[in-house]
């Protein structure tokens, strides 16, 4: 049976002190979902609720309900569902990339193998989409299979170009914004959906959503290639040895010359440990991390811009500082 | 990409002669959801759609909606997402069991890996939510993600207590019951709920898609112990291979002495092909195999008893002549 874990130890990693409360509430209301299940099986849900997943999107999800009208049950419980659809899905992609530790504990498919992970995964999805069943209005629920929909699409669109250098920025981004931003869009969008009179602002925080998550994604794939071990608390150079094609080597290779091109694709498919380190230095030298860098800032200018609309609130401003926190987070990748 | 499978040659097992036009409809309608999706993972999902799922599910739906008011675009809907379900846990059930061919035809995970076809399950169940949220009513979004979750628990259940010789008939009972009645009853009930008339047979049809799907799963588990493989058309004896305890080899152990079941737990741990052929052997001379078949018989005249309260009509007939058939299924078993 699962092993305590302490969920002080990984504190999220955005300024959500705002709604650290409310976001609470929400985590134990995610650790009680597991007595929705057969009890032989509650032990397999706790584990994974309590080991995965930062709660980025309950709290942009309940930040959003504050910034729209406030804070509901409607809210707590699309926070809960739009956690769960996530740690489903780091289930599923634990078991694709045969990972063995998420934040320090064993994952699933490590404990238990991958065929109860396959089916794990899926129970929590489909318990999910059971809670998203029980607002009276199917948009909620139909908003949740869309974006997860989505998740999975990206998931395997990213899958089938593996290697492939043939990759446009542009197909990069459509990727992201399935896999990544499809959630955070949800979660801020349906929020406002909840309050009557926030639907007006369904639009723009559908926006906001899109551009932040596309922001983070990038912001990760930087990490990935220059980040530093210890400070991300995470293995790094993963993208690459996966075929992975970040932003910073798709303008890379954009703009290479011939002979660079060649030289950087050798390096590219070899995937080695080393190859990182040296892509990443020419990366940095081309002024392509630079580049994807400013592409993701501007991002965060255009979420920014996505907030003018709403009457000032504590929320609207932690939905702010959250993209300026991004920023600086952002600034640290140039080093 | 999918090479072409002909969808004829294999028909329903099931005497669905009456609505195989509206299955045939149904049909289209599934082949038609690949287009719902990104061009590039488009051949994908037709491919798994072609070539899994025996369109049980939807013939139900169909008969069940004909026999409580009549047949709509909302029955062909349903019908659409149930079969979706139940392919995106055959995509999922085939990565667990390795399998390597389904009715003849590469598996999606033997032909594009596992990682792919956890996703592509994921997706075409996040789709069947989706299209089920387009109904007003959120109770059908709900019948479906709670089937699913039945689904993925009940197959944990059996995962959990595979090689484990303590199972009860009880708990094998309740097992089933969720991994394949589940989606059986969803199909009747819900076909019934959305005839407005119809709403006043949903629990004697919920009822009878139990008993009916209960009985399926036992004649199913049969056959894997005692059947011909060429008239089964597919690998028999992978029940015990797996270490999967079913009804007739419960009931043997239920019924042995201490000696006989120290002698046929020995063969059930073994699990080798010649063990299962002496096992059916024994439990066709011990009158377990017997004891099973009429279990399942009796819960046919269950469910055959749910469908009194119906009004006369051919579906009506169609219904009752299902559970006829599978009983002359049974009644093979006993050969």
């Amino acid at each position: 049976m699962p092993a305590a874990i302490d969920l002080q130890a990984a504190p999220p990693e955005f300024p959500f002190e705002l709604v650290r409360g409310e976001v609470q509430k929400v985590e134990q209301a995610i650790l009680d979902q597991a007595r929705a299940f057969d009890p032989a099986l509650e032990g397999y849900v706790s584990y994974v609720c309590k080991s995965s997943g930062k709660r980025i999107r309950p709290a942009l999800a309940l930040l959003a309900g504050g910034a729209t009208g406030g804070v509901s049950d409607d809210h707590r419980k699309l926070a809960v569902i739009l956690e769960l659809v996530h740690i489903a899905s780091l289930v599923h992609d634990d078991i694709m990339d045969g990972a063995e530790l998420r934040r320090g504990a064993p994952t699933a498919s490590a404990k238990w193998g991958n065929a109860l992970s396959v089916l794990l995964g899926d129970m929590l999805f489909a318990h999910a989409l059971d809670l998203a069943s029980e607002f009276d209005d199917s948009a909620v629920s139909r908003a949740i299979a869309r974006a997860s929909k989505d998740v999975c699409a990206g998931e395997i669109l990213q899958t089938q170009r593996r290697h492939d250098l043939t990759l446009t920025v542009s197909e990069y981004l459509r990727v992201i914004e399935m896999k990544t931003a499809a959630l955070f869009s949800a979660a801020t969008e349906m929020a406002a959906y909840l309050n009557p009179e926030g639907r007006v602002h369904c639009a723009a925080l559908k926006n906001y959503g899109t551009k932040l998550g596309t922001a983070y994604q990038i912001y990760d794939d930087c990490l990935d290639l220059v980040g530093n071990e210890q400070s991300a608390g995470k293995t790094l150079g993963t993208d690459l040895a996966k075929g992975k094609l970040t932003l910073p080597l798709l303008y890379l290779l954009e703009s290479a010359t011939e002979v660079q091109r060649s030289k950087i694709s050798k390096r590219i498919v070899n995937g080695e440990p080393m190859d990182t380190s040296i892509l990443a230095g020419i990366a940095d030298y081309a002024g392509s991390i630079e580049r994807a860098v400013q592409f993701a800032k501007n991002m965060l200018i255009e979420a920014r811009s996505d907030l003018i609309a709403l009457a000032a609130s504590p929320e609207k401003s932690a939905l702010d500082q959250i993209t300026r926190y991004l920023d600086k987070l952002l600034d640290k990748c140039r080093a």
